[in-house]
């Protein structure tokens, strides 16, 4: 199998604006937890970002070091796994053609996610030919790299599998040249928004990564909880208060049920509450908040990650698309 | 306009067999009349050939260097103009990836040849997304040069006004960045086949450009002419002839009238009119079958040829593609 080993994992992401807490709670933690015992390949998924940003793709360039930023201010360790651009490795594109000959068009209609996408994104116009292949781009993302497995959150199962059955297809053509890439299922814990919808940096209810402390403490002590404490003698109900979920992902599960107690029994107020998350939330963003200082200082760092991670993906690109070139005979 | 001057023309053929007589009179005979007075971009379409050949692609890395010997040989001057092989050239998948994000999927489905090709195609799968894109990529191979014009036959208009439209939905995006190639309307005179077919090597009714003249002589010698001439002194007509069309593209113009009189008034046979159109034929296809053979002794001409193409091509595709991610903002 060449390049292929149990361990390698491919994963990717948009670079569309800075990563908030949902980001890193839903994907970064996990990618960071993989890297321990994972041979990972991470990538800034540029010409992804084009499917939906084409209008104005020009704010995608600032996007992209933010992003390896927010990843190694994140816990991700550019020793331990390969931190890429998408666009920097041009055999991404032409696997993505390859792909694209074997791809049934209907394989790509019936993606529930496309349909999702485009009702999500009436404003934009996305009933592109480019849009419409999304998911045939992000297989040859995966496909040329030959993992064993790819995270995914529940939510993204259809589109893993439409990967793995485009490898069947080509292993069907062609011979057995692809693994199909496993799903390791990832915990993708509710982060809510600070008003308790989804977290979304366009809702302005989000909490960036690379916050600053101070910023995010003004965020939290005007959080709104739960509507029955209207004083604090009115006993509340954590399961309707836009804090508690915060707690539970930040404070320490010890703790937990005191805080439950405090709050049904009425025995401390949303002040208290909030103060306790400010203090975990101010011990888990500081250390971030200083790494992603550093990197804004010395902009030559996120430079040489990107340099180094781009030149590491391309050798083992390169090595897989010869071979691939070879098994077609399409080796000029 | 950087790169565009008004007299780049480019153009490429797909490398899916031997070229025959139809393919010349239809296509390269333009194509080195073109060659005088313009700056001519050819290309060996290998990965357009893939659409159609995805099934078995390992035929096409033989077809790609005996196109170059039909070029050569049937008179294009790889000093005059830049041949050059497609996938040698991957700005080519990138561009047809920035193409893909703005062109609508309907302006694809409308594609008459699209419909037509599926339909005559019937027996191969070609319900693929690649081969739904195939005016996407031609667009790409044709603005990835920014030319002045592109030589068409009539019945590839609507191929070439899609590349007129996406070229115009850029530049409306993007700002002027492409011109929108002109059509330059080549002659593509009838020249059927030997059974009055439409020529093709499937029907085994072809005379390859670089066929031997014994071989030639063999087939003109056993073809069928006007059934109305069963003896000599029958009257015939040219017009329901299928000799008289070579003819028309291979004697001179002079002696046409004599032809036509011998044949309507049976003042000759068919046997004549044969010999005729051998002696016609040899004079053509000697030269051209002489400089294939020299191309057959001498692997290292059509490689040298086709790297320095290569090289050349790329230069320009390089510079345009640079250009274009400035445009974007989309360079790092």
């Amino acid at each position: 199998m060449g390049e292929t080993t149990n361990t390698r994992i491919v994963s990717g992401m948009r670079p569309t604006g800075p990563l908030h807490l949902g980001h890193y709670f839903g994907v970064l933690a996990n990618w960071v937890a993989l890297e321990r015992d994972h041979d990972c390949f991470f990538f800034v998924a540029d010409w992804h970002a084009l499917t939906t940003e084409y209008a104005d793709p020009s704010r995608i360039k600032g996007f992209v070091p933010e992003l390896v930023k927010d990843w190694v201010a994140g816990g991700l360790d550019p020793e331990k796994c390969v931190l890429f651009q998408q666009s920097q490795v041009p055999e991404h594109v032409e696997l993505n053609l390859f792909l694209s000959m074997i791809t049934p068009v209907s394989w790509l209609e019936r993606c529930p996610t496309y349909k999702d996408m485009v009702k999500e994104l009436a404003a934009k116009d996305l009933s592109t030919y480019g849009f419409l292949g999304y998911p045939v781009l992000m297989a040859a993302d995966i496909l040329l790299y030959r993992p064993g497995a790819v995270p995914v959150g529940q939510d993204q199962l259809p589109h893993l599998e439409l990967t793995r059955e485009i490898a069947r297809r080509f292993n069907y053509l062609y011979g057995e040249f692809f693994p199909e890439p496993a799903a390791v299922l990832t915990p993708s814990p509710k982060m809510p928004g600070l008003d308790g919808r989804k977290m979304s940096k366009s809702y302005g209810n989000s909490i960036a990564l690379g916050e600053d402390p101070a910023s995010m403490k003004k965020k939290v002590m005007s959080m709104l909880t739960c509507a029955k404490r209207a004083r604090l003698k009115d006993p509340g109900d954590p399961k309707e208060c836009n804090l508690y979920p915060y707690h539970e992902l930040l404070t320490d599960k010890a703790r937990l049920p005191e805080i439950v107690d405090g709050c049904v029994n009425a025995t401390w107020g949303c002040g208290d509450c909030k103060k306790l998350l400010v203090e975990n939330l101010t011990a888990f963003l500081s250390p971030i908040h200083a790494k992603r200082v550093e990197l804004d200082k010395n902009p030559d760092m996120v430079r040489d990650i990107l340099a180094s991670g781009n030149a590491r993906a391309k050798a083992v690109a390169e090595r897989n698309m010869a071979e691939l070139r070879d098994r077609l005979n399409f080796n000029f």
